[in-house]
């Protein structure tokens, strides 16, 4: 994925990252992935803690992918890549490709498919409309 | 899935597994999903830490896919039922179901393909033979 | 500590606590140690989880000391003996000390000074009877 | 702490730091203060991760002190300031404060003592100069 539509975030690995074998442990990349979800809504007003403390409307992770392929390891950082593939009623689909920042060697490829979600009930409710907009503007084939 | 095939694994939900909504913080459920391949092969002489210290082989995923289906609590236990639904040369495709202890409601299904790799080199290598033994022994079909 | 007045708790470490050095991240310990609190209180009717839900009581840790002594590695099991070394009146001192399960060894000693807290408030609150009794069923001279 | 000895990190803290209560899990401010380190060792060559990996050589912490003095939420941002406070021949006191990034309020303070330790062998081993020198700049009476 290239062009502006892309949402890029880089910041380095950190040391409780890793696993014995000395690369990122698989599980963290859930993590990483909700990080980047987070920087991504960092555009909108009050960012997505506004969304979520504030106006009590939250995007929980219904369905997850990923495919690993390459390690990161200590003194790596990464690049993640995120944009929107999918935008439905209440739902959405997003991408992140996972890099090492200095070689661009995709690392993973994560997929998410997020719900706009009333946290007060737990129900799927409308997506708001700025969230509607930022994904519109981050909307891309794959 | 039910039946001997099954490896069922149970323990409580634990606080630092909870995110603010009150929930089981969706990334968790993949390290929920490595304790249970853990626990999985404790009937291996050494188990997975046999494997991993011993004979430098680890089983990295590749591929992971998770669906979540409804929420797990503070005051919850989960149950894993964790099963082979796919063996090949040197992968295989384990699949977990994660339910509420108490109540057997399905909250996740993880399903992820993990590929024997040389530890050393991290490149692909033979499945040793107990390995290979302990996931026909768990083979079902989905 | 030994003695009846400790309450242990056992299981084994678990791949995702390991550091790329190959032993328990100390970081984790401060997570082992509010497992073993959580263990500690399973003999409270609804245990630890029921203070939280059913009556919004929490135990806040609000001094945190810990010593490293030997690392616990991947195979080793921790086993966790937690007592109360001081009983205020809203407040009290937890010690664990955290041994390999197999050799005894002592890897680490966490001490934690909890104070009884209503959640909605995030005020200090007077400790419930039975929190007082279980502490003091626990108290142990270091 | 100020003045231009102490190294200054700040981030936003991440959904996956919270617990149900809706503030920054207590365990969590030790992964914190590790990061913390990682960028205190930014200014070296190669930062902390080309210690570990090139010259096999880390600071693992002995001694862990913590006082947890007001709570971080979701919205805000962490200001750490770090400082060395004692600098023995192979061992050192560094000490974070950590600060909400908007208010300044003091949230934590935590200490810990790391050993310059041969990662090959888990022994202690003498400081690297350029190890010495940075903490020796950082150097502050608390």
């Amino acid at each position: 994925m290239t062009g502006s539509r892309v949402k890029v975030y880089e910041r380095p690995i950190r040391f409780d990252e890793l696993d014995p074998a000395g690369v990122v442990f698989f599980g963290r990349y859930a993590h990483l992935a909700h990080e980047a979800i987070e920087r991504f809504f960092d555009d909108l007003e009050g960012g997505y803690p506004g969304l979520v403390n504030a106006r009590h409307i939250g995007l929980p992770i219904v369905h997850l992918e990923a495919d690993f392929r390459a390690p990161l390891r200590y003194g790596d950082a990464i690049r993640i890549e995120t944009a929107c593939t999918k935008l439905g009623t209440t739902s959405a689909t997003l991408r992140h490709e996972m890099k090492n920042a200095a070689t661009f060697d995709l690392c993973a490829v994560v997929g998410m498919i997020v719900a706009t979600t009333d946290l007060r009930t737990f129900r799927s409710c409308p997506m708001p409309a700025d969230v509607r907009a930022h994904l519109e503007h981050h909307l891309k084939a794959v």
